[in-house]
């Protein structure tokens, strides 16, 4: 019976059988020395007859192989063992050399990000490569267990849509049958209308933005975490959120360490409660702080967001960050405004190490007050079959509820400490990019 | 401090404080009754107090309501108690009519069906459909556990590509930045490609058909359960799959029964390994039994699918039942073929209460042989950029492999006893439908 790599050291001085890709091979005096990864990781294998590694000539990285030997302890070896005596089975063989090294680490510099996606089929057998995307799905399901704590119900919702709804640029048309659709640009009224049924409710699926440029930190296509939750006020919204950072961060490192240590990654310093900061506040504080001033304007500066996240880190022990109190004027029509401060919008981004991971707000659930703020802010009508679900929901009774959308290759390209949210995408899509 | 309907009884004796919308009202003798809905289920309360009653007066089914009182325990209504001497507090008030009937199952006669999905926003809240998302939600959660349990990583496949590459009709086409670009009717290669670096991999995801016509079993847009296993043979990708069907129906029936049992379902009959019955033998046996001959046909006819079924059910105490040994003719180009019969291949459809809910097979890890069948039997060319990636991998090293892809929907439709697989469906797609 097959047993993994990774339960190698249970079998100390037995005979085992072991099965995977020939992953690196060198010679030292008479003895070959194999490297053979599966799912658990790597197996080192020592091969001291002639006739066995005469069945390894020709025979590239990649190849499957069935090994057969007994297992020796050696710290050196990873694992902490090792196979002798091996007695190899060459299941599938690899003629072609691989068009991309895969027993060492890739480059990740912007220069070669390119070859990097190109050969992604196989790059990814790179244990580096692999080490990210173990780590991303362990942030998912981390994400989830948490959601699962707090009682939220996962729902599926569509990404094929009638009619784009939330900002018109930047979407994906569709030949539906000879009409136009469009692709979903976020859950956002689906979300919404579902705390009408579940109170709580999360979905993590594809997403997709027309972005017409190739930056670092969007692509077209990405995986939303999403959440809405019903009678809830802000101060609980930003403390789910913070628990939410805080468990993923804890869950990840507990599950994942090893990985984590592999890409060089550290763990994040988090208070159990994110701090908050008036977007006006961080305007002053930059402003004094670098002599730019953006005193007034109604966003952040991508270097002030860098700037900002590492005032939280040094002078509030957290690297993550709250944005709060954002001019309404810059928001979605369905935004909650600040009741003794209309101007300002009950919203909370998360910066995290540098860059926005987390858009949230509290929303408006007054059915003639979101008519208004579609119709003014927005010019919509609110018999478009786009919006015309949502304002249903709210005519028949929404609680104060409000939400947040987290981009998942952001959260992982933060955790990691990547430089392109790309690079934490299996296959990522930008305006260049539709394979592999 | 708020607590839910479902946490009731544990205060027996105490005042308490709910929210929620108001589901049912009714008036018996002097007394008001009303139902108000949370996330736990339903409180009931008795309101005695005229000014108290007062504050309902035109005011409809799902205004949002905080009402105090004390807990009283009553076996006849929801929860085991109810609550008295309640003190209501109008959240937020709802004038209109719900569309929609939300306190009364609601038709599901395919006459029906239309109106049920125009007002969904609304008639989600009905708790009957409510419960089979509850379900929905939990029959994923289990795929998972089970997936988890058997090393699998999750993994995020692009659902926007370059080129149509299986089944080049029923492709949505998308203008990708004056492109075209089409959406994924199955991750099929790219799980296949994360087998040579995860081994085990699954995704849950929208896939999309361009199917032309509105029938009972198919969606445009659809989730796709999808897993896939290196280093695996055809008996125990079988093992894999009954496992996962087991788990899923113990799960469920273990966390929602009373979801189940408020939708009426049965909880089905299953075997520990599921029967295995080659597609000739079906044809023979149907043919015989029935009169009307499929012998030689080269796929199931409907009726014969819920007919080998029936006869699973009866004769082998499984409403589950593999179909095994198909025309390798009939298969796309990354087919395995039996090695001692070519002319078949190593499929495995599982059929499920009648209907097929589980497609697999074993796939060709050759790459000399996967490029010949994709030339001779898809008459497709290895440069293109839909099939390179998956070839790519192939020739650096693909170990036997197989697996499946399962519909979310389906599965939920049949563990629940739903007529048509939409009903299964929050916001279902398809040709007349975009719409909520």
């Amino acid at each position: 019976m097959r047993i993994l790599s990774s339960e190698l050291k249970e079998h100390i001085g037995k005979p085992v059988h072991v099965e995977g890709w020939l992953h690196k091979k060198r010679m030292l005096g008479g003895l070959t020395f194999i490297n053979v990864r599966d799912r658990g990781g790597l197996v080192q294998i020592v091969i001291d007859s002639k006739d066995e590694t005469e069945k390894l000539r020709g025979l590239q990285i990649g190849t499957i192989l069935a090994v057969d030997g007994s297992v020796v302890e050696e710290p050196r070896a990873p694992g902490g063992a090792e196979l002798h005596e091996a007695s190899l089975t060459v299941m599938v063989p690899v003629q072609a050399e691989p068009p991309i090294e895969i027993d060492k680490p890739l480059s990740h510099r912007p220069d070669n990000l390119d070859t990097l996606f190109e050969y992604r089929p196989i790059g990814l057998r790179n244990l580096q490569e692999t080490a990210i995307f173990k780590v991303q799905s362990a942030i998912t399901k981390g994400i989830r267990e948490y959601f699962y704590s707090q009682d939220f119900t996962e729902i599926r919702t569509p990404k094929l849509l009638a009619a784009a709804t939330e900002g018109g640029a930047e979407v994906f048309k569709i030949d539906y049958f000879g009409q136009e659709a469009t692709l979903a640009q976020s859950p956002q009224f689906y979300k919404q209308i579902m705390v009408g049924v579940f109170e709580r409710a999360f979905e993590i699926a594809p997403v997709y933005r027309a972005e017409p440029s190739a930056t670092t930190r969007h692509m077209t296509e990405y995986i939303s975490v999403d959440g809405e939750v019903g009678f809830i006020s802000i101060v609980e919204l930003k403390q789910l959120l913070g628990g939410l950072l805080n468990f993923v961060n804890d869950y990840i490192w507990e599950h994942n360490e090893a990985e984590l240590k592999l890409l060089r990654a550290t763990k994040p310093a988090l208070t159990k409660e994110i701090p908050s900061i008036p977007m006006q506040e961080i305007h002053e504080k930059y402003t004094k702080a670098t002599g730019n001033s953006t005193i007034g304007e109604k966003d952040l500066r991508p270097d002030e967001e860098r700037w900002i996240c590492e005032y939280a880190a040094k002078e509030l022990g957290s690297e993550a960050v709250f944005v709060t109190d954002w001019p309404a004027s810059e928001m979605k029509f369905y935004h909650k405004a600040q009741p003794d401060n209309p101007e300002l919008a009950d919203r909370i981004d998360m910066l995290f190490r540098g860059v926005e991971i987390v858009t949230g707000s509290m929303r408006e659930n007054d059915y003639e007050v979101v008519v208004k703020q579609l119709k003014e802010q927005a010019g919509g009508n609110p018999e478009d079959p786009g919006f015309k679900p949502l304002l249903q929901a709210m005519q028949s009774g929404m609680p104060p509820h409000g939400g947040f959308g987290m981009g998942l290759e952001r959260v992982t390209q933060k955790f990691i400490g990547l430089n392109n949210v790309k690079e934490a995408s299996l296959f990522p899509r930008d305006i260049n990019r539709l394979a592999p």
